[in-house]
């Protein structure tokens, strides 16, 4: 059972609300032996925090981690390492409406009619903010992959913004840490900053996004058919980061219009094992990675808390106009990047160990 | 863990290989008391069924599903249900350079690396015959569902094939069982037709495919945030089929292109209880069901097994030139309906059971 | 998985060491609407604090727990419980030779040999310290019981310390509460205190007990064959408290020198269902409880940590002579008759729970 | 989630009634490449057997294991094995009087209770014919830890059936295979012969038996702290065999009365690592194997199915004596042997795979 788990070995269980007193993540089966200070989760959980540039929220929170447990002189043991992060802007409030009303888009409504209590201060359990606790974890996954795999990159990216897409032919690896929107092109930066900004100031609306987190360096054999092919496991876990609603692997959707001579990639074999001649596959083929780049795409839906008025009910079913006023992302997915990254290291992490519990060390297979 | 397994408390685990003796599903955490034949069942499989049409391959075996346990006098007894499916064409055979050679966009090589051991007889593991099972199990839930919530409808079609696609204008929900491809719109069988026989004769390749299941009639309440979410277990249920490379919920991926004004479903008071002006959600909100329509779509590749040449390696690591013989579906994806069918109503059923473990009967919260 | 966790549905992890910041529980699958404010968890772990009698180690920590989420305006949200008690006690010391030398009988040479790294403070991980935190998650399960299950009764109480063994005879329930031992048997206060105190101040030795927790008025039919038998699943709860090394249901061992004929418990009809003769069964048949009091018991070890010195090596293999100084309590047992309390609340009701997912409410087999 | 199944990563589901078609075994997470035929299964199944001697029943069913899945050229391929045992015994016949009659001491009534539907034929799931599938899981168990582990042995034996005893000083290793009790005694065989004929013949009853399992050669280190310890997994597997009522490790309950000086295993330095000068601790120290023997017990409860009249009630509440016929074991507990082994290898060979899963190979602490 998992409803606040994930995970088959490397286990996390996020916890906490919105504006409860804390929140954070139990990280279960790490493995002993890896350097872990705050710090070095500090640094993920920094970066996805909001008002880190004028395009995220400014919400006034440090999100400073604390280790409570699993380590030892600055090692981990195997044991739980529980991570906790106070909320400091976590002032009482009257939520006046807000409480009494379900915002069109939002979870509101069905969190209400499945649990019959809500907590409304922010969004509670529904809330964004959750995804620091996966932030958090994913600072974990990374040290322990440093440790088993060392030539391992991870890295996120956007490359839509509602009307703008990420030109590819541009594609720059350098620039995705050079801009406040993760794209890996920096001469369309301006663009997307005008784009953004005319969109909150002057539309008063919100706007959808598509990340793209590419896995560097992961070696082939990662994945456990039938049920836990890692591309399940993968879109599991994107699917499950707020606001998400669909996951690609590769190709994703395209594939649909594909035909077999154009999506099949071609092997040759080079100096250190096989070589594809492209990558439709996204670096998995029958739920396996092939060590190849390893590439999961989703899209997030633009955030429903705007400032134009939507028609709505309320609890006793009477009819309402919501509009929310306070300030939000105008693009929530700019934040879903470091989560993205988070998600993918503990999958992976997670598709390590359990190879290793099944097969041993490295691949069974030898080519060439 | 779930190598195998799929469900939190209606737990399905498929086995069996291509061309081995059998294979099945064994299905744990059925209700008890649920109507049961082998009938109910076969009718989902010969639905499936290779051979059934022109368009899918002539493997000629009847795909007869036997009960072994779980069921007493016509009922279910609330253990573990076993289905097992007989190989008839399971004829011994030369697989000669098959089992030597990698097949471009195969699953081929990676089982061979992470295995180290390959049952070449038709795929093994990684064929599509073993969404057979999943159809079976499928089956089951559909029954437990009838039981449980009587007016709940699952239906499957195609949206795309290859550069095909469903015209939703001319949507007709009766439509879908009165041709080959599923599709709601009878007027355009005949092109669909003429496309896939052009690709298969002349063309010598295949095609990827676009397929929509919806979940009409659920209740509102089911999923469980945040790593259990409906959402989540649809994406992962969809993923795990065979050649899936990508999965939407509602407007999915085309969410990256919307506006916040664009994308909120407003909602008004109708007699039975909340009602949307539309549905771009596809029926989930934070990971639980509103009571709309739920509408989850993925994208199947088009299959590596064709006849026009493509370049790959041996496990040796020579070159060589790789040509499937012998008959393949064209388009995969025609028969992945009744499978994603199958996934949904065990992803539901599960869900069912698990809001009911937590929760009780019904939802918590009224509206109006 | 579960290394830390347990549960199917109602799920504990529990995480922390000794000595470190702090130690706790996260709660995850808990009912929404169960009003749980910290007194009513806090209530258990004042049973359980040592320091509570002279029997018990004076470690002078207040084990005062706060629940950080999953409860709003004093109800619990049907989202994770994190229940956090801090480690005031939490001194740096010089732990010297205790970190390089094993103590016979204690864990503190299979946690070095496992994981290679070892935290001193006080046992780590595999301190009894953890309890607490099993304790604090049991409060949690008993308030959520108290909601499903009204007239449910959890008790656990002592039958043996050493050579002192309870006298069925003059077994009273009403008594369990009013001495340092739970015991059953007023009467018997004084010896079992005398004898205590000379084994501690004169004979410089610990000793080992037995406990056993009654649930009287949990309803026939809970527990799910085979493997999540409700006395499997309370087998592996109590085995896994530390120094358990047996568990009982019912008759128990004693089942091996009984005949058929006085074990069968004979069945008559009362006017509430079935009355059983006796309960050489302890409530449980096939599994399954069948509405008599639930009667399960463990032996406890005596600690390992004593004055008397003992034959051991150090982690380079050296002999060494060990004494453990500091005050260490004579008789474990005594403490870990709330924390088999706890894990039965917790195993009861997560049976509860996974009865409702599968069955519904009740029972489905009516008799008479 | 795990009605059914029982492991972490090597994961067993049984599934059949005990009159159905027939029962097995699936049988998921079993490392790839090692040798596997079904004679290497069938060794077990015979060991099991009713009708191997003239203490078991006579049910006269070859008991014939067929691998259907997970096998290639006689090598497991890491995929889901299927084992299927048919029950040639399924003869229709009419179970008038039992079907509507709750034995004292079955799980008859706690299975209606639960489940309003219930599988006359011979017990259905609660028959001990179920143990024959953990058999055959136990099995394939054995021969992957023949390749992982070559030096492991595990060997089950009777320490107790009624009033007779083990004489322990005569313990004799290689006795265990030559009589029919594997007893460790050959001397004691002619009086538990006497013991159980005149028991079966004359008093028209039954006995129970304590049975205790011993795995040695196991390395240091398996076990996963706090809730998968290894004991904890041993005391659920354990328990989980029909009739179990007690489980014990090393000391097991008379560790109630030892003394902490008497219970401490010293250690010492031997040539090969730790010596312990005892073993009291059964193998585990806080829940991780130590290198020594690993030591467990079991008590079985004698059989409800006597020829002595016992008063009970009728699903319409009515009363009735409950005989019964037909040929039943005297001593279910001679059977739970090689069920005992079976359960012991499963649990070992799962924690030699959760173990690899986070530590890697071998153990991480050095001593000396």
């Amino acid at each position: 059972m998992s409803m606040n788990s994930f995970g088959h070995i490397f286990r996390v269980t996020t916890w906490g609300e919105s504006h409860g007193p804390a929140l954070g993540a139990t990280v279960d089966g790490c493995p002993p032996g890896v350097p872990l200070e705050p710090e070095m989760i500090q640094v993920w959980l920094d970066k996805r925090r909001p008002g880190q540039n004028k395009h995220t929220t400014q919400r006034n929170e440090p999100d400073q981690v604390r280790i409570l447990s699993g380590v030892y002189e600055g090692k981990t043991t195997g044991t739980p390492i529980q991570l906790m992060i106070e909320n400091t802007d976590q002032r009482s409030k009257d939520y006046g409406e807000i409480e009494k009303t379900f915002r069109p888009g939002h979870a509101d409504i069905t969190y209400w009619q499945k649990y019959g209590i809500r907590d409304p201060r922010g969004g509670g359990r529904s809330s964004a903010r959750e995804t620091a606790a996966r932030v958090a974890a994913g600072g974990v996954a990374r040290e322990a992959l440093k440790a088993l795999l060392p030539g391992l990159q991870i890295k996120g990216y956007m490359t839509q913004m509602g009307a703008l897409h990420l030109d590819r032919d541009k594609f720059d690896w350098n620039a995705i840490d050079q801009n406040p929107f993760w794209l890996p092109d920096n001469s369309a930066v301006k663009e997307w900053e005008d784009y953004l900004h005319h969109l909150r100031t002057k539309e008063h609306d919100s706007v959808g996004a598509a990340v793209e987190v590419v896995v560097r360096g992961a070696p082939a054999g990662l994945g456990a058919p039938i049920y836990a092919k890692l591309d399940t496991d993968l879109a599991a876990a994107m699917m499950s980061i707020n606001a998400v609603k669909g996951v690609e692997i590769g190709e994703g959707m395209a594939a649909a219009g594909l035909k077999g001579t154009e999506n099949a990639d071609e092997i040759s074999m080079g100096d250190d094992g096989p070589v594809f001649a492209s990558n439709h596959a996204g670096g998995i083929l029958g739920g396996i990675s092939s060590g190849q780049d390893i590439v999961v795409r989703f899209a997030v839906k633009p955030t429903s808390s705007i400032l134009t008025p939507r028609q709505s009910i309320t609890k006793s079913g009477d009819p309402i106009e919501v509009v929310t006023k306070g300030r939000h992302d105008p693009c929530v997915g700019i934040r879903a990047v470091p989560v993205g990254e988070a998600m993918a290291a503990c999958v992976i992490l997670d598709h390590v160990m359990l190879h290793r519990a099944q097969m041993g060390e490295g691949v069974r297979g030898k080519i060439g």
